[in-house]
């Protein structure tokens, strides 16, 4: 829990952007990122070193529709003011805030989130895409998504996901509740939907190279749980590419949504 | 009805798109459109000039998932090796050519044709998209898509559609049969799904620029029923900007389907 300091209003802030574009969330020396480039606009418009955490720190290439984050500063904003002047800020750089306002002092965009959602899509048929190309993993091999959605299930519950985590996971506890894994198939494009209070690093990637072993038929559905039981990361599948995730969004308790002052996502 | 030459081959070729890198589907002088295209590669591959008729003549800016079309050689094509040639040849070019497959010698990918799909998809919220700009047309105040879709209910069915088609519509007949035309919405999109045998010409994006009327409550959805029998293009909506609408297909009665050569949109 961080602290808000005497006489700070604290704001939830909603962000989309275009992975693609950079090198994930996390400010980092010299390249291009999300956090950097609120932060970047926050100073110039609220004139205020400000701090910006996210529910959910993306890795370059992993886009998002409805990213999440807080800050604070020392004096009342107007949310649609604000709002327009750090779209200004970032217009052409891709990014746009979708919504800030105003929220309770112990609201956290990380800790008091409820559940992560996210879609990974997979592009399956032997031509590339030109309509789709940045947005899917392009899989040329037919991928049985029925057997692919047996294993989702089976990963769904609260286990150990040792196996499925980057081996640079800062995470103490390698147990992690998915509530939701479902893939489902229209046309020549496989979604995953994923829903979990946290998930590790790159654990949605690294699920989503084992299912496409399943997809392949390489492994049956419930050879997941015996990687799952392995708890090695050498036994499962690759990380999948970063720019077919999406972060669709996260969920906090009822209280944080009722808020004093409220710029929507649409003109009243 | 387009004869076949004797000795000559039918093929049928499904094509994706990115129409805002064309200038529509027909052939012009020294514009890129997405025919010109395909004969040209064609030309190189076949070393024959082909003539290539599509379902839908799209207009500039509109994007395909799979136009359909077809043409005629004088001889046997691998179609596999000839899908791969026309890619090559596409590269960068924003097209791709996704089956191909010999059809029967009466097949004419327009006149044959039961029915046509077209998605048009609106942003409704208030800052643009980084991730949906080019597909999507934005508006930004709020749109009552449960009024857009009962206005939508009215137009479905046969009727004279002249008040919906621009005034350099080449059909003689204005009257159509439109099978459906849902309006549903998932977060800040909405999206229009129709089906018909055939559209008139800016039918689909006049027929969305009026139901902005509907959403934004500017007039009843009943009101649809009256610009409808006016029969004048004038009393409808604006012409819907072209980026944000996906023809999707076309459908063939089923003999069509059963071919002898097939390249699937799958590698076995």
């Amino acid at each position: 829990m961080t602290y808000i300091k005497a006489g700070y209003k604290r704001y939830k802030i909603t962000i989309e952007y275009n992975g693609s574009l950079f090198y994930g969330w996390q400010r980092q020396r010299q390249t291009p990122t999300v956090q950097a480039e609120i932060e970047d606009a926050l100073l110039t418009i609220v004139r205020e070193k400000v701090a910006v955490h996210a529910a959910g720190r993306t890795d370059a290439g992993v886009h998002a529709y409805a990213q999440v984050a807080h800050f604070d500063v020392p004096h009342e904003l107007h949310c649609d003011h604000t709002m327009l002047g750090i779209n200004y800020f970032l217009k052409g750089k891709g990014a746009v805030v979708t919504s800030i306002q105003e929220t309770l002092p112990d609201f956290h965009a990380r800790f008091s989130a409820l559940s992560r959602s996210y879609n990974y899509f997979i592009l399956n048929r032997r031509p590339a895409s030109v309509l789709r190309y940045e947005h899917a993993w392009h899989i040329m091999r037919p991928l049985n998504h029925e057997l692919m959605h047996e294993a989702a299930q089976l990963l769904v519950g609260h286990h150990d996901f040792s196996a499925f985590r980057d081996a640079e996971c800062q995470a103490d506890n390698p147990k992690r509740r998915l509530d939701v894994f479902n893939i489902t198939k229209e046309g020549d494009i496989i979604t995953a939907y994923l829903k979990s209070r946290a998930f590790l690093h790159h654990q949605v990637r690294i699920m989503m190279g084992t299912l496409k072993w399943v997809g392949h038929e390489r492994i049956k559905p419930s050879g997941v749980l015996d990687i799952l039981a392995s708890g090695k990361r050498k036994y499962a599948g690759q990380t999948a590419p970063s720019h077919a995730l999406f972060f669709l969004g996260a969920d906090y308790p009822e209280k944080y949504n009722e808020c004093t002052t409220t710029s929507g996502t649409l003109l009243a």
